[in-house]
């Protein structure tokens, strides 16, 4: 790694996974110099977890080949209820057991930094802001389709974080208020609950049961079915794959309009794995947008994929922890 | 009017209502030395509306007991699309005819005063943020619930305005994605289609059908029906009528709860006429908030009537101009 070509000072981001923990060291300018993963182990309890995240930064300072003195600060990500504030995690999926975790504390103790804590959702809209799909935007609306429908809010460079560390959770807005599936958090009607990855393989079954069309979704045993199984038959010209992609583009934007008729932002976008379904499917999200959404916005709100991938979040949290630095000196 | 009891410097409130204009003068604390209203007579095009706006102010200046001098900057409210930086009304409803029209100037220079534009549903929301039931809190989400449901977003003493003027439009926020009932402004499934005193009115008639329950609406006319009657209905124990206000209350939790895991206010706020209803319909939307939300807002957020009645349109509108005049100094 020639560091020369950066610009310092130095930060190190870390995004808790549920399965993997992703961290990197970052410059000033939002450029990766290091992109590591070690595995998070969550069922060996939150003190391996909590080792996992000091390896995983470790890992990342070494592999930048900077020394740890170079780094400024350092930004994690994490999911689930945290107050962001307090750099506390509430009921952290990712390290169960650490119920009321100090993890901002117990961090920079072990890594002898300063630490900021930060949603996962909010810190990777924040690395596409910053440098990534939404750069030189005013305001942000990111929906990030995994597992779940993660999000995340910025405008005009701060986070939308909410009075109680709940701003910005896109998966979770209401878009049926009567009969309404039943979300992985467990209330009905969420966005979540029709347009994540998970969404998709459950809808299928249903889909395909209401029909007598053929469809190669049925030769596929129902436990293996992937959302990008779905993707690849509809790219493929399957009539009810298509049908599956086709209605969970218009349930996302739904969600679009209902946040650019409130938030009214520059640009909308779209992350995560689902979108690697391509063009097509952000072609589809565009057109209900244009039909749904009132003129202006309809005209000018760019919908749009997102471009860091799994990095976002590492460098939106490295970018948390920049932002920080900048503000204390303020 | 006492003028000594109030603290310079003063500002003009001015709201566009359809069928009219109400205006004030309101202190530097947000306190109304006057509150008087003028038709808007829409009907006789945007000359005589301008007009119209000119004389509400002059019988509100004359009214506080002030001389038009004291007046530091005035602020205008009003509905419709617009283009609130550039001080434009786009397509304005109620100066029909006044297209594209630069309404900040032209008020300008017939009052000779700085004048700021802002979309009714934020001055409103402004209102209640400075001086109202979200006093003293840091953000705010308003919903206003008449002939349509308005809304207002303020987050750290900044309106949400949004980046093409569209922001804090809660009412066309979409709460059925599929199915879903058609708005006045022509979309399917906003909240303002299900919520509103308009289709409170509109809903009647279904639910009637759809039973056989005796019902003291069933002798009201359908067109001399108004949510009121409805509201004073559901108060004296009529099942159906209690039925549709309980389904209302529902919608409006839906909303609230979808801003609530976006924006993640401290307060959110319901407005307008159809608060008459009483504090039996603020209960329902808070228990239905509560059942829904996230553990932590659905604790936390406060759900609250707001206070200054149809006085928060013009109040609001000259906090706006006060805090322009606020940052013009800065």
């Amino acid at each position: 790694m020639d560091a020369g070509r950066f610009s310092s000072p130095f930060f190190l981001g870390i995004d808790l996974g549920g399965t993997n923990i992703k961290s990197g060291v970052v410059d000033d300018q939002g450029r990766p110099l290091s992109s590591i993963s070690v595995e998070t182990q969550a069922d060996r309890g939150p003190g391996v977890g909590m080792d996992n995240l000091v390896k995983a930064g470790d890992e990342a300072v070494r592999a930048s080949g900077l020394d740890w003195d170079r780094i400024e600060a350092v930004g994690l990500g994490s999911p689930g209820t945290m107050d962001i504030d307090a750099g506390m995690l509430l009921d952290p999926p990712n390290l169960p057991g650490g119920d009321n975790m100090p993890i901002r504390q117990l961090l920079a103790d072990r890594l002898k930094k300063p630490v900021v804590l930060q949603n996962d959702g909010n810190a990777a809209a924040y690395g596409e802001y910053w440098v990534g799909a939404g750069m030189n935007t005013h305001s942000l609306v990111m929906f990030t389709l995994g597992t779940g429908v993660g999000g995340g809010i910025v405008i005009g460079g701060t986070i939308l974080q909410g009075r109680h560390s709940h701003g910005g959770e896109c998966g979770h807005i209401i878009i049926e208020a009567e009969n309404g599936r039943r979300c992985s958090c467990g209330a009905l009607g969420h966005l979540e609950a029709y347009a994540s990855a998970t969404a998709v393989v459950k809808r299928a079954p249903e889909t395909l049961e209401g029909t007598s069309l053929p469809s190669a979704l049925r030769s596929i045993e129902p436990h293996h079915l992937s959302s990008r199984a779905v993707a690849d038959a509809a790219a493929a010209g399957d009539a009810i794959a298509r049908k599956l992609m086709r209605d969970t583009s218009h349930y996302l934007a739904v969600g679009a309009v209902t946040l650019m008729h409130t938030i009214d932002p520059d640009i909308v976008l779209f992350g995560g794995g689902m979108i690697a379904a391509g063009i097509h499917f952000l072609e589809d999200i565009r057109i209900d947008v244009r039909a749904m959404a009132f003129p202006v916005p309809a005209a000018r709100t760019r919908i749009e994929y997102a471009k860091l991938g799994s990095d976002a979040g590492f460098i939106g949290a490295a970018g948390c922890a920049r932002m920080n630095q900048i503000q204390a000196r303020e």
